[in-house]
């Protein structure tokens, strides 16, 4: 065995950055005695070189062309953050014969193909797996454990913000603004927090998570986004009497058609989760993935999904494997074929959904809006009315909650759409997917 | 890429071994584009060739030494069972330069370092995930993902009958007996259920998973077993009411001295839960893991512990990841050195304990006992004292619940025999230890 030392080049020094340089240099023994020679950190690349940043000033560079072309660098950490100029630092070390791991998850949504490409043709590693859910393995159970077997869903709780954001409303009654408020004033949200309560945070991932899942090309591009803006206090309300919480939720799905064609969900929205589903007690800042898969039934992976050290344990696990490849002969196992499954349209997916609507307490009404759903052929499940006071304690109308059984996204915009043309329906208040059921 | 086809032979026809036969068989098409070429499967070695097994007379044979040494086999799936003759059938595989893949706990809890020195002498993959928590990914993740990071504590329910036997009693207030008749008459406890009830299956889990949590060597000998069999239904309801549930727990710790020098202990014992832990909730027959590591923070582990389906999924991912790599080149990274830690004895383990006691009702009994917890230096933390009735209604002394703070099981061992020895103590009903809280 080799006993010759793996050089690594670290991009970037935010708070996973600074972890992983940490680990380097304090578990330098343990590291070695897990790969097989010593691991060497040969510079760590930022936008800019300063004395305050924990890190010898001569380990720090801001030429990142010259770093990950160095000859003693075997290994390319990427945690820079943004599409670019990460994609171009990784191809860069890619075509120098690198192996990478990356963190990237806005990256590996979006240019996956190109970036896994380069790694074959320069036959080198490219690990990826804290893109998604920090410090849980998935990408791995996903791509190695599970590869024997056929998965046919991941469903995921994959945004700590949302997640700390939705748990407060569950817990607090607090509406979507104060909570959101809380939650950057506790450095949960970002002062922008639109990649994260918009969805594009979770669809990147559901992309990456769909990709490997079902061995096809997904980007972030194929996912249905709705984000969490939308969600009220009274919708909280409203599953809690369902017997619901609700969670911002990562969906793939493969479906097969009767003639054996398949294709691809990727999707990610709120939704009522019923409180016996596992997702259902994932709280604060905690992810989760759920995926059920032929042969293995229901698996579930739970743990810290953001942060410093949790992410850099991810990333140091890609580290030492690529590490261990290098010293004992070249790359990890992949992949062999990526299929490119079509998507599946979010008109055409069955799911269940729970719509709030104001109406006027009159009699009829609720057999007027029984009947819209009836006319457009979606079955209701469960409907829930009652009446509803202004600021006086008047009387004011009703508010109605229906749950319907399975329906197509398209049957039920219609039916929404009619309901609101309705003289009875004053106002459609939400509408809402309800997940983790069958019927 | 190689397009020559992977030879398999595997080993046994029992529940699992049917289902990976069938995998193989249908998922054909599947398999060869996650592999890069196809697998076809060689043979498969039973105890007696015999027509109705679901298998073509043609691919059985009883010669097990055989078939393991065709020229035309790369990998074989050892699914046969006891110790024998599964030890030396693999390592004669391995002599012959096949790479293994095995269910086989106690095996691996017992020849692991012979099994991975023979693999290691001839370069080739020996693959066993589907020894723990059947289709749960664990050895993968501590082995590859956790890597990098430096794993604290595994503790996990990883028997399927004791947690089916123990939920029902929980849910049903059932004795241990009725029970286990339960599970026995729906197939969740076998004819002879030892191994299970009396901690065995657990205690080879625990083994393998300290070994590869802590790279070091710990065999099933090493690890510390108390059985269910004595867990009562009065246990069950003091349990509910200190707020826990009862679980046969495998636990794996690294502990590390002030002067820094390392032990590792490894145990499986039934022990009271607060159900606010995530293994509390985990019920019937599935198992969950939980891992605690520096870097990462807790992640939990979730799915179905045992059953044919299942156990082959993870057989099937071990089987694919070794088909790659001897179609990529060779074989996959590995740990690259073990360690030989010590192992901790079971008195120095510092547990909270909870003891369950019939006293005399008579005034001062309570000083008594607390002063001999006192007298040995346990701490208590919560003592409940209720009156008892005998079978007419009339008053028959009382029982006395302790649950102490951290104490080692060599100071509590004496404290409950100091008790024993009271005058006002009639019984001791039982100690348990308690986990899942820190203080």
């Amino acid at each position: 065995m080799s006993e010759k030392a793996i050089g690594v080049a670290v991009l970037g020094l935010g708070n996973v950055g600074t972890e992983v340089v940490r680990i380097i240099e304090e578990s330098a023994a343990d590291l070695e005695a897990r790969i097989g020679a010593p691991l060497e950190l040969r510079g760590v690349g930022v936008r800019r070189v300063a004395k305050d940043r924990g890190v010898p000033v001569g380990m720090l560079t801001d030429d990142i062309d010259a770093l990950v072309s160095r000859d003693d660098v075997d290994i390319v950490v990427e945690l820079m953050g943004p599409v670019e100029p990460a994609r171009k630092a990784i191809m860069a070390a890619l075509e120098r014969g690198k192996s990478v791991v990356t963190a990237n998850k806005a990256l590996m949504a979006q240019s996956t193909g190109e970036l896994a490409q380069a790694a074959e043709k320069a036959r080198v590693d490219l690990y990826f797996e804290a893109a998604v859910a920090g410090a849980i393995p998935v990408i791995r159970p996903l791509t190695q454990s599970l590869a024997g077997d056929s998965v046919l869903r991941v469903a995921g709780i994959v945004n700590g913000t949302t997640n700390y954001i939705l748990s407060a409303m569950n817990d607090t009654g607090a509406s979507y603004e104060d909570a959101l408020a809380d939650a950057s004033a506790l450095g949960y949200a970002e002062a922008d927090p639109t990649a994260d309560v918009e969805g594009y945070d979770a669809a990147a991932k559901a992309a990456i998570l769909a990709s490997i899942a079902f061995h096809t090309r997904v980007t972030a591009d194929d996912v249905y986004r709705e984000g969490i803006t939308k969600v009220s206090a009274a919708d909280f309300e409203s599953a809690k009497a369902l017997g619901c919480n609700i969670k911002l939720l990562a969906i793939c799905e493969r479906l097969t058609s009767g003639k054996g064609k398949q294709r691809v969900s990727a999707r990610v929205y709120p939704a009522l989760v019923p409180l016996d589903h596992p997702l259902a007690s994932v709280n604060g800042a905690f992810n989760a993935v759920v995926v059920e898969a032929e042969a293995a039934g229901r698996l579930m992976f739970y743990g810290q999904g953001a942060g410093g050290a949790p992410t850099a344990s991810a990333v140091m696990g890609d580290l030492v494997m690529a590490a261990r490849n290098r010293v004992q002969g070249g790359r990890g196992p992949r992949e062999s074929k990526y299929a490119k499954l079509p998507i599946a349209s979010i008109g055409a997916i069955p799911t269940r959904y729970y719509v709030n609507m104001n109406v006027k307490d009159q009699p009829g009404v609720l057999s007027a809006v029984a009947a819209e759903f009836s006319r457009h052929e979606v079955s209701i499940a469960e409907v829930r009315q009652q009446g509803m006071t202004d600021d006086e304690g008047e009387p004011c109308g009703a508010q109605i909650v229906v749950v319907t059984h399975q329906a197509t996204d398209a049957a039920l915009s219609e039916t929404v759409e009619a309901l609101a043309e309705l003289d009875v329906v004053q106002n459609i208040n939400s509408v809402l997917r309800m997940e983790g059921t069958t019927t």
